[in-house]
């Protein structure tokens, strides 16, 4: 059975070594967050993740979820106890502001616990996670009242939430939809109207379910500018907070899914579901993007969960089957075959899945304390170019991380010849697991055009340009480094690749916007590989650092042997992303519709 | 419910104006194949794929296979009739010898078929694609009277055949079987052992399943050279070629798989089934050689052909999906929204998948070509030329056209936003069938292998220097054509990359073999991508040709338009495989075993 372990120790070095987290003591929570909390509380998350998910993740898949005829799901055997496990040690509340029941610590250390839950086991962590993106938008949107009702027990758990847009008809174009809110006398609205992919939609782990659903009030305008998002609890609450009536709002069924059985995927049916307006009328698709923004950070580190995952089974396997010899002679004389990591085209696969996940998991660190930065500094120069970098990061999080993690699954699984495509072996799971990431929270062509089309001409490309400053001040304050040469040196080139690009595109796409479209995914990627780049040669500084004060020394050298190859192998695919951006639009677009 | 449309105008496009197929009349069976013919056998096929094979998948895939308590496994729901038009239309013997059954036409018509069939029904196909690698391998290897005992009924699609090579503890290094065979007084073997992942192990299709078993004769020496190839029929067959006795061999169980569901994958459980030698003793990894490159070829078309059937699918799709506007300005006012393929990163992904589907189309009938020149042909030099291609390229086809038809199935899924992971709509199908093919008959990692280690040295390198110089000449004769300087100029760099990359590897690799191990899946996929490249040279000239004589202009223009999408957008990938391959393997062994 796949197994999976934190990566606790990695991921404290990445907070207290790379990303210097202690710098930032003098903002609200920080300082709570002393190194012996940090070991605390990755330490406890990763025990919980490893030792209580985890074993529930194949089982979880081959049970999946059950609708039963009167709409309620049950959800596989075991998820109760182990989200009641999750629930009771706080993790949902841990950076919600202590005045809600939350533990007020920063953002970044719920992004390392996320990074954990969805190693272990993506579908049972989706229940939480819901929750954790609609108490964000509940948090920011809400009045003082909807707070008070609704925050304190998502936060303990007894409740969870949902986010409710997509409709048959419409997902990324949400100016289509159809579900209507008809205002009542008592100031509530009437919701009608079905929305499919709810994630967790119905289930048997929580008394209450808080659904956030965007609608149309009667007489909005058409398109986006007449979206208004309400709360829709599944039990209306009473006045003392205690559960009442059912609310109109049922689970009509669940999907069948390539993956992530154990979450139930609903179509939900409102049928003059009662539910209170969060935020201004019209307003919703501001407010649901706070909801959003959230979720794809944690989905973007759902595709390195899965990463992580799938790469330590895969260095299990490597380490155990015997199977062949060495290119340079038997390693195993003694038995008749050596074990496949001897081979170097399955070292190339674990370390182009490692060197991925270590420097992949710096930067959702990295943007994730960007986002703390950006909400709880005083300075506002600070706030402001973290505000950049968080905007500028998030699609390249999520689109990249998730793209990559699910290629990864699959180069892990390849290792295992014929047992990968056995179901009980575990690794077949990560990768059809895995391939939702790149779906939800906006499909990654969408997040390409997000990047493209809104976050790199936002304040006059101001976001970019803070960036490639970032990397180009790092390549100067580090050139000089003979240590730092093999980090530094590659770093150059892939940052002018990306320079390049960005001139080409604000040379050739403004006015012919095909031009952007085209090249969107390659910007995505091009600037993806930078960042992980980039983040590698922090890393490296960081290590040499620990390394030069004898600290851990061997996992300090294999960090660095990771980077280097890192540089060599994967980097260099920036060029590639230039040429294809450069190729414009006109043979992408030459082709009438029907001629396909 | 997804369809599947087979290519029959482009295959014979591909098989007369690109490869002129006529020029080789010449040859045993090509005569038989006049342009009528060809019509009218591809038109046939494609109508059996298009509609009695591609309705079936969907279904199978939901039912699976199932095994009684009694060992007989049954097969979805219309399998069977299926099959059994698919042996009454004679497309078993497509090219197999008249004196057994068959038709003798060109291998290559074959491998056309092979195309139709994988796209239009994955798991369904395997069925006849083993027995014909059966047939292929008692033609070449069996005794006069094993040739007369089954291929008649194999041929006619009474019995089917299959290849049993894996045991629980080896599947790439065969020399660690297990499997003993112990010679009986009447010249037959009493087989006893486990063989895993047999593909048609059990099934209701046929009368009788014929497998091909390699086994230790008892005292053979250990390792590879004591392995011997036995024919073992389900059903001992009398000396009137009637069904005797059931033999012992039995189905232990079958795989839960994550993908082609309808396809048994069988444990077998051999306890002194009765076999015969086929060929000469412990020559038995030579004779399954034949059968196995055969099924290499077939297995790359099933990565092309599922790479087919997700595009075709994913065009209706864009087609009719209303979402969102064109960057240029609505394309459909009348509407509330454009269908998606007005979005240029909708189309790349199209144009993506398109132009390597046409490449490698005409990639698989080349070689296919090769193998009908190689073994018809009477002139020695054409033979050897055709069988040193043939060799060189049989690894590409298998692991580049797997390799990137998965990568294709995937994105075509991701056009379907949250539809494409819904099982209903069947995108999630074509990946997780797609994704076998990358895995079996010899994972990618060892097509790689075989290219680096095996077929790239061999002979001095001679097959590789024929397909340079084949390349260089082609680029020569058409450097100075106007309307072919799109596709001949950036051909030459690619080329000028592999040359390196062989010049690279020829003064490094010899010595440390560590380097060509570290970089032999970029040089499969660096020759993979020159390789079709230069196919879009012969289909772009090909089709300046059609043009000029006012053939179907529209369609001909489309294909120019799609060979330089190619151009832009895939070939440069090359220099950075080259780079890759010039990394060398320091950084990828440097780690221990420990440090992973």
């Amino acid at each position: 059975m796949p197994s999976y372990r934190a990566p606790v120790e990695d991921t404290l070095f990445l907070l207290e070594d790379v990303l210097a987290i202690h710098r930032y003591d003098n903002l609200p929570g920080f300082s709570d967050a002393s190194s012996d909390v940090l070991r605390a509380v990755l330490s406890e998350g990763g025990k919980l993740a490893g030792e209580v998910l985890a074993p529930l993740n194949l089982s979880g898949d081959r049970e999946g979820c059950t609708r039963n005829a009167d709409g309620s799901v049950v959800t596989p055997k075991g998820f109760k106890q182990a989200y009641d496990a999750y629930a009771a040690g706080g993790w949902m509340g841990l950076s919600v502001p202590e005045e809600f029941g939350g533990q007020g610590l920063p953002h970044v250390l719920s992004t390392a616990m996320q990074d954990f839950v969805s190693g272990a086991n993506l579908a049972l962590g989706m229940y939480p996670g819901l929750t954790q993106g609609a108490i964000a938008a509940l948090l920011v949107h809400g009045s003082q009242a909807q707070k008070e009702t609704y925050l304190p027990k998502m936060v303990e758990g007894a409740w969870t939430g949902t986010m409710n847009l997509t409709e048959p008809h419409c997902g990324t174009d949400l100016g289509l939809l159809k579900t209507k809110a008809v205002p009542n006398p008592d100031g509530s609205y009437s919701l009608t109207g079905t929305k499919i992919f709810i994630s967790a939609g119905e289930h048997d782990l929580s008394e209450n379910i808080v659904h956030l659903v965007i609608a149309r009030i009667e007489g909005a305008p058409a398109g986006t500018k007449g979206i208004s998002l309400f709360v829709v609890p599944k039990f209306l609450v009473n006045e003392d907070g205690s559960l009442g009536e059912r609310n109109g709002v049922t689970c009509g069924s669940i999907e069948h899914k390539m993956g992530i059985h154990a979450n139930s995927t609903c179509v939900m049916n409102y049928d003059g579901a009662k539910g209170w307006l969060v935020g201004q009328e019209n307003r919703g698709l501001n407010a649901m993007f706070v909801m959003m923004n959230e979720a794809r950070l944690a989905v973007g580190v759902q595709g390195l969960g899965q990463s992580e995952a799938a790469y330590q089974n895969a260095v299990a396997y490597a380490r155990e089957r015997l199977q062949g010899r060495a290119l340079t002679g038997a390693k195993n004389p003694e038995r008749a075959a050596d074990p496949i990591i001897v081979h170097p085209d399955v070292r190339r696969t674990l370390m182009q899945i490692r060197a991925f996940n270590e420097a992949a998991r710096a930067l959702a660190l990295w943007t994730a304390l960007q986002s703390d930065i950006a909400h709880r500094s005083q300075d506002a120069t600070e706030r402001q170019l973290a505000d950049d970098l968080l905007g500028l990061m998030t699609p390249v999080v999520k689109g990249v991380l998730t793209d990559r993690g699910f290629a990864n699954a699959v180069e892990a699984q390849q290792m295992f010849g014929g047992h990968g495509y056995i179901e009980e072996w575990g690794m077949s799971q990560f990768v059809r697991d895995a391939r939702i990431a790149m779906i939800y929270e906006g499909a990654n062509g969408i997040q390409a055009m997000d990047l493209i089309g809104r976050k790199l001409p936002k304040d006059g490309g101001r976001a970019m340009m803070a960036f490639l400053t970032e990397v180009q001040t790092f390549i100067k304050d580090h050139g000089e480094d003979e240590a730092m040469k093999p980090f530094v040196g590659p770093l150059q080139p892939a940052l002018n690749d990306l320079q390049a690009a960005v001139m080409w595109l604000m040379q050739n796409a403004f006015t012919k916007p095909d031009h952007a479209g085209a090249g969107a995914t390659d910007l995505m990627h091009l600037l993806g590989t930078v960042v992980l780049g980039y983040m590698w040669g922090k890393i490296a500084k960081a290590a040499l650092a620990a390394k030069a004060e004898g600290r851990d020394a061997e996992r300090m050298e294999a960090k660095l042997v990771l980077g280097r190859f890192f540089m060599e192998r994967t980097l260099p695919e920036t060029s590639l992303r230039l040429a294809r951006i450069k190729a414009g639009s006109e043979t992408t677009m030459a082709l009438s519709a029907e001629a396909f």
